[in-house]
């Protein structure tokens, strides 16, 4: 197979991420949030949100990082970020599913866009940090927005969150973290979110 | 209202533009396509076909316009490329759009976005020329997956589809623009598309 057929055939396989489900809804409530839709909302923030990176980040590498950061869901699934048991399984599944998608692409290309989801895994460059921090954000508004219901639905509480957004609420600007924390104390006086 | 917060405010209202329903199937054909998972899509595009833009192309500038090309769909809806009637009114209603919706931004940055969209749609620059041409080369691959039930529902002929191709078909790299024309006569020939 020629090269550009073997990234046709790449970009028709990745339109699977449109059919991965999250646990977050759309603002509207109306239904789940796909993967596929929930990157490009991530790329928004990260363009939006640019100035709260720490300095020198590069925002069109982040974006880069955001856009592929989910990929693997296509065969892995999405695995809740409260669920233990599929927390256990995660990393094994998801790297199998690297090795498999990306072996689709001519192997350099492959290779290259593998390393961005790596360095978005690894957490230790201040682009890796900055678009971690915006994919814990993103679903806290999203679920504030509808009235804490997933939240409600999984008996999530407070410390959950915060303990899974310790990226966003320690290492990313005093601003975000500042807005992220009074955001979580509203939703737990209003009822969204279990003390 | 401060800046973050007007940031946010911004982030949860393009979250409408996963509502906004295109023409296209996603590839497994199970419902039509939204704007928003089409624009990560298209980012998808631009991140792997990047060696086929024109020499010295800013693909990091193409993904930013990708992002936001649709983004004005949020309140002036998603017009068929080949609604006539619709494609009338079609840029009133966007520029519309585009001054509500930036408008919510901090100034100077409601201003930067609302240029790159300016960008996209004037398709005077190398970066929006090959914008535009995954644009049209997108939808193409997800009809011929979907067996073309887009293109038969609609009346849509080949001459119809490679006149609104123009600029991916014309302008591209001749990879792309041979591979395009090579999916059309097989989609004529497969009965997705009518001569």
């Amino acid at each position: 197979m020629d090269r550009l057929e073997k990234q046709i055939d790449f970009l028709l396989e990745v339109d699977k991420l449109k059919t991965v489900l999250r646990r977050s809804s759309v603002t509207d409530g109306s239904r789940r949030e796909n993967s596929a839709e929930h990157s490009w909302h991530l790329c928004m923030f990260a363009l939006t949100l640019a100035e709260y990176a720490p300095e020198g980040t590069d925002i069109s590498h982040v974006i880069k990082m955001l856009m592929v950061h989910d990929l693997v869901e296509v065969y892995a699934g999405d695995t809740y970020l409260y669920d233990e048991e599929g927390n256990k399984t995660k990393a094994k599944r998801e790297h199998d599913a690297a090795d498999k998608l990306y072996s689709i692409l001519p192997a350099e290309q492959g290779e290259n866009m593998k390393k961005l989801w790596y360095e978005f895994e690894s957490c230790d460059t201040n682009e890796a940090l900055f678009a971690n921090a915006l994919d814990r954000l993103q679903p806290i508004l999203l679920n504030y927005t509808n009235q804490g219901s997933i939240w409600l639905e999984n008996g999530i509480t407070k410390q959950n969150v915060e303990e899974h957004a310790y990226r966003l609420t320690r290492l990313s600007h005093p601003k975000l973290r500042d807005f992220t924390l009074e955001l979580l104390d509203k939703a737990v006086k209003k009822g969204y979110l279990n003390a």
